[in-house]
């Protein structure tokens, strides 16, 4: 198995009101630490993209004990642990300076033809590098919890905007959190703190659609979908703690 | 004159869809190390807070000869120039790795009682450890160009969003240029690159408001306002030139 790390500093432009690393953010440095192995194993995205693929993320599961404070120091750890010719699973985790894991996020990866946005094999050659176990099956991770057809949910519409587009010409994967978040009341988030966050993502956004990020939040736990029109783009769970901030 | 320097690399959650860095992190970039400079002479925002003071910025005048890309590594480099009683200016130059000037971002600072948001007198003993020179009158920037009042404009809604409002419980400045962009049509936004915007703040938004980006585009200069109802909250100027990217 090859471990990769890096290092990250939080900055005051990535943290929230709270003081603490946004849920996008989160995201990212996961996002970040996988294409950075990636690029030391010298198969980096002009290798794959070169071969007209593509790495998506098809799930996270994310479980944060605390989020990091502004000025705090992270070291975030990954390797992908196992792989079949289709899938590969890789586990991120986040350790503070005091060597404590403060969030470790689950995934599932696949790579898709460029050209035809179809899931595609992995090439042997790209995935050997890695050194992930191979294996029948990939372990799975639930199904985020379903909205009822007599649920009432509320909702808001999100444009697909010009900086949501990152240079992959796809939406940032990190978005969907933010309208995940955005569409629940700034009381309730004042005084809660998530702790799980399972999320599958299902249809791809493109720029220029407006979304609809619909909730149904009942206690401590908060199920949501992205939905373009009828069609499902995404769907997540959260589950959340009190806090005073 | 105290003069203070940080580095950044360019990720790639940072860059837009041209891959370089976009527009709102030039200024976040900026903001950070002026807030790092703050810090390293102990004067950072525990101390400015702990007497009811914060930092705003009334203006920006950027120029951008160019854009970094991903990966590219940058110094930024910045001082306090010149100071009144209630009024700093403070340049911020970005340099690439070949030493090359590749932004420059002028800018206006002024102290705010947090309390009331009223303008107050630059405490003497914060403002001379950056060792500024003292004046009598700031080099004013100019005012951007104003909209006429019979022009037609285009204009789109933006809701401020929680993620929108950083630790200080303020909106980022950065949005400001995400709003301002965001109203360009992709089309413009794909054959052109801006090359200088000057940014006057004038009033305050705040979450759950819904702002208007409003922009006249006339060949290769934009104008912008971002209003709350009736109310101009900030006005900016933008030159653009053509680009194939």
């Amino acid at each position: 198995m090859h471990t990769f790390e890096i290092k990250r500093h939080v900055e005051y432009y990535e943290a929230d009101t709270t003081g603490k690393l946004t849920l996008p953010m989160i995201l990212n440095w996961a996002v970040l630490a996988s294409k950075k192995q990636s690029d030391a194993l010298g198969v980096g995205q002009k290798i794959y993209l070169g071969r007209g693929l593509g790495w998506i993320i098809l799930q996270y599961e994310v479980h944060i004990t605390r989020r990091p404070k502004i000025n705090e120091e992270i070291t975030i750890k990954t390797y992908a642990a196992k792989y079949n010719p289709f899938f590969v699973s890789r586990p991120f985790v986040f350790f503070d300076t005091n060597g404590n894991e403060i969030i470790r996020v689950d995934s599932i990866w696949a790579m898709i033809d460029i050209e035809n946005r179809r899931m595609a094999r992995l090439p042997q050659d790209i995935i050997d590098k890695y050194q992930a176990e191979r294996v029948k099956q990939i372990p799975r991770i639930a199904k985020p919890a379903q909205f009822g057809i007599d649920d009432v949910f509320e909702e808001n519409d999100y444009h697909v905007r010009y900086l949501d587009i990152d240079a992959n010409k796809h939406v940032n994967n990190s978005k969907y959190f933010e309208w995940m978040q955005d569409v629940i009341t700034p009381e309730f988030l004042a005084t809660h703190e998530v702790t799980d966050i399972n999320l599958k993502f299902e249809n791809e956004v493109r720029l220029g659609h407006t979304i609809q990020s619909q909730v149904i939040l009942q206690e401590h736990t908060s199920k949501h979908r992205i939905m373009l029109g009828d069609v499902v783009s995404a769907e997540a769970e959260f589950q959340w703690r009190d806090v005073s901030f």
